[in-house]
């Protein structure tokens, strides 16, 4: 469970911050926003919540603007709904991450974005109950059934760990050698082991959801994914690859130790459609209402050169890697490798638009 | 509000941290102790908690080991009770500070206390939710009637603001001067001003408590206050008096303004033992159970010289109150202002041993 304690996000608002280099996830959040908006106008029309209380948990909120960003569109999209019933109702708002997570930069733009909520809504701002739980979502985080909307935007394709027996080979010799992901040499036994892991993961946070969502609640999850079935796809690892590439180039300088490179692995999976119907199926508390693909570009979209869309991804991708790539191989090369990193990406998007791929399921509690 | 947002308890680890100097704040609690298990066992016998989940708040947290010593005590005083009977509950525990306070130092050692939870108590510990919900008690924290016990310690005695109205003599010159908080020569008006805001804020406290505890929910508070009802006793304000003195003699050796003494004044007010009692009539909505006042040693009665009772006094101040003295007076001056505070406290201990009262409260919500 080691990474649970070292994953999170960059901390405070410097240049290497997560809230500085999150528009990719920011982006993702805005194509999620309409099924958003639909789950909750659908959760609300049902009636399903008890008049008094209704529960929302963020889950993996992380820290930075789209923390918020996600909160007001929730709250946003219910006002719009609600503000037709005459009914006055509580909204219990829970926001989510890891223990390591920055929750004090949170909790320091709370009274602005509550005054916010009043001079917008007015005085119904103050049926909104904003409070942090800490933990992993891999396993019990709430009472149960509490929750009437729960949803997750870039963190279910973090694993629990970095799946075990990826030294797969008879000799013990490493498989994946050069690699920390999956990529298009690993052979079948380091692919089906980040499978397995996925597969374990993914069915404990159904699991766990399941005991604390009301029947007839609902979840917008939205994570990497991919649209192919082969999980050595270009648009599911490719980032991975050639941050590999970096620290390779490192290795043939001297500068780290090839032992080094080999004993890291991303504690990351990016599923298929199937696989996560296929867990949805197995797990049987939730019925799939939409379930769609989209296309991300890897720098957000901007229309900049290839230079600084390099720079902008190796910038993204540090903001959100560092804490684990640094307890690893050390503070001292990060400056180096995400250099390296950003010279890398540039060259390879001058090749090829390689996309993200990012999956939004909408599900809803079965009774 | 300013006060609100720049009030904190020195964060992280460090020497001036609150985690490292908070030893009279751990003894108050130890104190406070039998209260609070009398009050968990009489609230678990009288069944009022819905099988199923029950709420617990700590307000007033702060950071450091203190932090988890309430929730320790809580959730041991509940598991005595609890263990005679065979309903299986899920217990929520809210911790409750400031948007400035510590949150992440509180959330890094979450996990190692789960481990501690599951170790002693099995695997009953999985039924504690702990969450953590920043804000400002005096006002609306939590849903209407979600919480069955709430606790507050060394927190109450803060004020939501400096009590407007302190220069009160006509021609505006300041009557408090060279005074940082009540003291034997402060004027009549100075004294209301300081007694009529926390008349405002402990029945705001109370009003908002009063929605969210069910009936025969209970609360029990402790905070500083007096046995006399004079509030420029010594017991209540000489800790003040001192500092200010500190502050007058960086005066006189040109180190800061006189203007600056005279324009800062302390958010706190140590009430009487009547005072609170009049607070909870008026309200209406709680039965006191009981009400009790504790001597407690300012250096929390370890037997060292009064050198070192100096330097732990003023430790323990510097972790509490260099938030807000510094945001007034400046980074620059603290070491030198606590250094001769230290020497101020030792030679005051030297010739008398002052001590704190520590109210403690336990009472009943009405049904």
């Amino acid at each position: 469970m080691e990474v649970l304690q070292i994953l999170h996000m960059n901390q405070g608002n410097g240049e290497t911050s997560y809230a500085q280099n999150s528009k990719v996830q920011g982006k993702i959040l805005s194509i999620a926003k309409s099924i958003i908006d639909e789950a909750v106008q659908k959760l609300l029309c049902s009636n399903i919540a008890p008049i008094g209380s209704m529960g929302i948990a963020d889950l993996g909120c992380s820290s930075g603007p789209n923390a918020f960003l996600v909160i007001s569109d929730i709250i946003d999209a219910i006002h719009a709904t609600h503000s037709s019933s005459s009914s006055s109702r509580e909204f219990r708002v829970f926001l989510n991450d890891l223990f390591s997570n920055d929750f004090n930069t949170i909790f320091m733009s709370l009274p602005a974005f509550y005054n916010q909520l009043k001079k917008e809504k007015g005085d119904r701002f103050e049926s909104f109950f904003i409070s942090a739980v800490p933990g992993s979502f891999y396993g019990r985080l709430f009472p149960a059934k509490c929750l009437h909307f729960v949803h997750s935007s870039s963190s279910l394709h973090w694993l629990s760990q970095v799946p075990p027996g990826l030294d797969c080979q008879a000799g013990g010799r490493a498989l994946n050698k050069g690699k920390i992901y999956i990529s298009k040499t690993s052979p079948q036994c380091v692919l089906d082991a980040y499978s397995l892991q996925f597969h374990k993961d993914f069915s404990l946070f159904l699991k766990s959801r399941a005991e604390e969502i009301v029947g007839g609640g609902r979840m917008v999850l939205s994570l990497m994914g991919r649209s192919s079935s082969d999980p050595s796809t270009q648009e599911s690892c490719y980032q991975w690859e050639l941050l590999a590439h970096a620290l390779m180039s490192m290795v043939l300088e001297g500068l780290i130790e090839e032992e080094t490179v080999d004993s890291f692995n991303a504690p990351y999976y990016a599923p298929s459609e199937e696989e996560l119907k296929l867990e949805l199926e197995n797990e049987g508390s939730f019925t799939v209402d939409r379930l769609e693909a989209f296309e991300i570009d890897w720098d957000g979209g901007a229309e900049i050169s290839v230079v600084a869309s390099g720079q902008r991804v190796a910038k993204t991708i540090r903001a959100v890697v560092e804490s684990i790539i640094e307890s690893h191989f050390g503070k001292d090369i990060m400056d180096d490798l995400f250099r390296r990193y950003a010279e890398l990406v540039a060259d390879h998007l001058s090749k090829s638009r390689t996309k993200y791929i990012n999956l939004v399921l909408s599900v809803i509690r079965k009774d």
